[in-house]
């Protein structure tokens, strides 16, 4: 087996050589039980003592520790626990010891010693407890297995291919998917979804007779303890099996699911679920057949549940045929509506996989209503890793404040989402580009989201310290400050230069990069902002709008009821304003729209300025790829900000208080 | 050789079998010279024959005529005498006499003869001499051979796929081509380019390697009286010959193409010439070599000088990275500005392909100033057949008066367009569908070109009733006012539903079907409407604007530069005008606005009403396509109504005056 980590070419990202360094120049004993993951931990160990000169022994479970640095403890539970114990008895003697049931804990214990360095190695520590907050932490790839002549390769992907599948087949590269699970696990997820949610032609067989190259993928993933899951149509029957319906309450296609599924197990035993997208944007459904998406989720449920698998539904359903005519229609609402009278009915192993915001992934959109609204179903929420709304990975946008926002929101004024739900799953932004994630800085969101995931409640800033700390050994302060200066206010200066005030879109359509502020205005996809001369935004109220504010609980409905109370960053999601009206910070909407358009494009200025005041502080190749995607980041933005300024100038015909220019 | 006519399963269009009833009913002597396009008209007349019943001989060029009906009286010429004369000497006696010099005039005089049909052998008829008033009648196919990734088989094609080219090979489908050949031949054209002017890899070895199936093309062209012409890439010589550059000065790229043209003529001794579209939206071109577009048409000009052939070099050369921004640049004004200077500077033997309007094939336009600024050039006018802006096949847009106020026009006060040009051309309507054009009724747009081609100062109304009477043989005369009445004028109810007052655009990004009134508002292509709260239009003056309105003769200059007497159909391309403005025609811009988009809607309405009502009149699958089209174009203009309405009523605030409803 060659050492962990990833292929020539491919950026180490937060797992280069020297963030093992503490590590490898010590001297580690594994004791206890054995088992592939602590097979694992007991390779990573040897190569970075094979690179810093410690050494690394095995034991068993009451051999005598006093000659070591590093004590690895495991018992012998193969089960599902993904905790360990830390502790440093004595001041100044030893050894470090992290203690876990299971191997998938002791490689996390692993993972959490390489965060934090020499530190370990000093002083006292009082044992510590860590265990995930949430069991799943999974990461979606939007992978077609075929290039789909629309979509390409991923679907809303920007680093490259896929490093699954290319052109129709898999790709077999298990040292590149190793690595990659090696970085997943670095950060905390365990479960991957393979392929794309829209399941085409080629993608639905998968589940049948190309099981063999999901399997393949398995084995990797499995040797960092990540779960594999699939992506199925829920026509499958009908597609695949010859069925002449895929109607979940059929007996025939009942069979045909449990057969599927034992095929799958057979060659996948430790397999994880499928994940399905019905009734949505064209996919099939149980809609067709009369029946409800719990009937549709528990058919899968039940197939899978002999074997611990589990089922992610989508709450993603609406109408995206939508007339633009219709003003009593709104898409916000639609998950809601659909799923929170289901609650109670889905089966204990389906998971309800909610999008963060009732719309699609924009800069700033409410907490969806859906994540209070079913106490009884078992809960995913869903991030876009991917950078599909925020600048493609061509602009540094790093999302950790905004999904720390979403998982510390309190639906009923008390419980956060990050305690309500049992899961978090990011769609990924990860290709097979020298980087994984396109823009080098992107790395940053895919570690973020890793982290949130095991600790919902944690504070973003302190985990891009750490993958600044990994990603950079050993970096001068001036490249830590500088790092925190272009990514930590990345993403609320996105929003201040794209679609203000929450009202979200004004992208191009179809591809969704750059500015057009009525692209999809008069479109069916339900997403409008309804500016005319006098005012701007939807009114959601339920006074006088579209009544999806009472979807939430009396604490926020209140709150977003009125514009008067309703925070300005969601204000025009909300409600419809005149241009004049007053924010509760203090600017008229239209002064707001102007200024935050200049003010974001004036600090992408100066980020690309931090960007190169860096040049020497890191590596050359990779300075110069984030200073090109700066220099795009800056074009764009200007034009966003000139495209939003002059649509509402001339729309209102109010100047800028400040007579900057707007063309 | 099967009988002339198209292959099963495709449409005869113009030319049914019982079109040639008058002549295959009668005695019919084909007298002197020979020749291939002798033999093609005596093949049609013994076709006919064969069909109705009526015979057909040879005979010398004295042969005895008195026992014949008719007399087709050739010359021995086999030049491009494309003239014939037509005269009955003797009240019901007889014969019928069409006499040419050449094939090629007996040729377009037996069409002739079909279109008279009976009545051409009923009373006298004082000879007529009928010559084509412009030589060059040209289709170009904007056909790929490779499927393009974004813009398919034929670049804007409408009417499925190419008849020559399919998936990165030639068909060789030599019976649809002589059909099509055929058709072109009956209506008068006399030259087609069979690959797209934007040149890709595929097609840039059509000019070398490829060249023979080029050549199949050409025979079946061939037979009737139709050169060949092919689109080339103007860096043929480094792409093909592997030159260091095509600078059109230097001696060894002159060589090249005076090779690479010999061996076209070797193996298509007739082949027409060269189509160039250069330093036009990404093709390359003499400019990057610091030569004038005349220097480069003239190297090619040079090369196919020596065989009687001509290059065709389009005008189509403006910024299309244009910044939305610049007010002071205007797309408008490129082709003048970058080919008025160059008059004079042309070889004999090219051609300045000039399109119709400034702008690109928009449902309204002046009349190019270029056409009337290059005496000294030869010079075709570019039409487009296939309806780009125009309803993409799927609406029926006549676009015969169109073209006709084009060839009509007279940009010094006194010579029509139709007398300046030596040509004209249009871009082909024609692919693989059943009936050749995609919409049944888009027949009658390729027919009409090529007759304005023959006879530019012909009425538009007039060659529709000669499509009318072939098309449908015996029409009864509910049909033929049927007919007319969805037809006649269908152009000006495409312009009422869509972009206002000759603004323009307004369309869907890319594929360009369907309405978006900002879809092109902040993009680099130079195609703007300026709209806001208090207005619309592009002021073009002199006085205030860009321009572009003093690159016309005085005398319509002055029309031009004022709102006041600019005519209201083009008043937005001239003019910024507030909404309230009083038009021409008595009413403001924004209630003209909000009048001929409800009223266009209606008029569609009402026409699909009217082809209901033919049903029993139309061969059930010809009306069953077109009843069919006729929901998608009234769906289409209710969408143009009500986003066009929708978007000016947000901007202005100005209620409609008649209280209809806008969204």
């Amino acid at each position: 087996m060659p050492p962990p980590g990833p292929p020539d070419g491919t950026d180490p990202a937060w797992l280069p050589p020297a963030a093992f360094r503490a590590i490898g120049s010590r001297r580690t004993l594994v004791r206890g039980g054995g088992g592939p993951l602590v097979e694992t931990v007991f390779g990573e160990v040897a190569g970075a003592c094979a690179r810093f000169g410690g050494s690394v022994a095995r034991g068993g479970a009451t051999a005598d520790v006093s000659s070591y640095d590093l004590v690895l403890d495991v018992g012998g539970a193969q089960g599902d626990d993904e905790s360990f114990v830390l502790r440093r008895d004595a001041e100044g003697g030893g050894p470090t010891t992290v203690t876990a049931a299971s191997g998938r804990g002791l490689l996390y214990g692993l993972f959490h010693l390489v965060r934090l360095g020499e530190g370990v190695f000093q002083g006292r520590w009082e044992p510590e407890v860590h265990r995930p907050a949430l069991p799943l932490r999974m990461l979606d790839h939007w992978d077609n297995v075929a290039v789909h002549p629309v979509m390409g390769q991923v679907e809303r992907g920007y680093a490259g291919g896929s490093i699954f599948w290319v052109d129709g087949r898999a790709r077999h590269e298990p040292q590149r998917v190793r690595a990659y699970a090696r970085l997943l696990a670095a950060c905390g997820i365990n479960a991957v979804a393979v392929n794309n949610v829209n399941v085409h032609e080629t993608e639905a067989h998968l589940l049948t007779d190309r099981i063999g190259d999901v399997a393949s993928l398995a084995e990797e993933f499995r040797a960092y303890g990540i779960r594999t899951h699939l992506s199925v149509s829920f026509a499958a029957p009908v597609l695949l099996g010859g069925l002449a319906s895929a109607d979940p309450l059929d007996a025939g296609v009942r069979e045909w699911w449990a057969d599927a599924t034992a095929a799958v197990y057979d060659v996948i035993p430790d397999f994880g679920g499928y994940v399905v997208k019905a009734d949505s944007e064209g996919q099939p459904g149980p809609f067709a057949y009369g029946r409800s998406h719990a009937d549709g989720a528990n058919v899968l449920a039940a197939a899978l549940e002999p074997y611990g698998g589990t089922v992610h539904w989508r709450a993603f359903v609406y109408d995206h045929r939508q007339d633009w005519r219709d003003r009593s229609t709104d898409r916000a609402r639609a998950a809601y509506d659909h799923f929170a009278p289901l609650d109670g009915e889905f089966a204990p192993n389906a998971v309800l996989q909610v999008k963060h915001g009732p719309m699609d992934f924009q800069v700033r959109e409410p907490v969806s209503p859906v994540i209070g609204a079913v106490p009884r179903t078992r809960l995913a929420v869903e991030l876009q890793v991917t950078q599909e709304y925020t600048g493609q990975q061509r602009h540094v946008c790093w999302l950790g404040p905004m999904w720390s926002d979403v998982l510390r929101f309190r639906p009923d004024g008390e419980t956060a989402v990050g305690q309500l739900a049992d899961g978090l799953v990011g769609v990924s932004n990860v290709g097979d580009g020298p980087y994984w994630t396109g823009h080098p800085l992107a790395q940053a969101n895919l570690y973020t989201f890793g982290r949130l995931a095991w600790d919902p409640g944690a504070d973003p800033l302190r985990v891009l310290d750490e993958w600044v700390s990994l990603t950079h050994p050993d970096a001068p302060d001036a490249l830590v400050s500088g790092l925190h200066a272009v990514l930590d206010g990345s993403w609320r200066t996105y929003e201040k230069y794209t679609a203000p005030l929450g009202v979200g879109f004004m992208v191009q359509p179809g591809h969704h990069y750059g500015p057009s502020v009525d692209g999809y205005e008069y479109s069916p996809w339900g997403t409008y902002h309804f500016a005319d001369r006098d005012g701007v935004g939807v009114d959601r109220s339920a006074a006088t709008g579209t009544g999806y504010a009472a979807q939430y609980a009396k604490v926020w409905a209140d709150v977003y009821e009125s514009a008067e109370s309703c925070p300005d960053e969601l204000v025009l999601f909300f409600h419809h304003l005149p241009y004049g009206h007053l924010l509760r910070g203090g600017s008229t909407v239209i002064q707001h729209i102007y200024d935050t358009h200049f003010d974001g494009v004036a600090e992408v200025e100066a980020a690309r300025e931090v960007w190169a005041s860096l040049r020497d502080l890191v590596e050359p190749g990779r300075h110069a790829r984030v200073a090109e995607l700066y220099e795009e980041q800056v074009r764009s933005a200007r034009e966003w900000r000139d495209q939003v300024n002059s649509y509402f100038l001339r729309k209102s015909g109010v100047p800028d208080a400040r007579g900057r220019r707007i063309y």
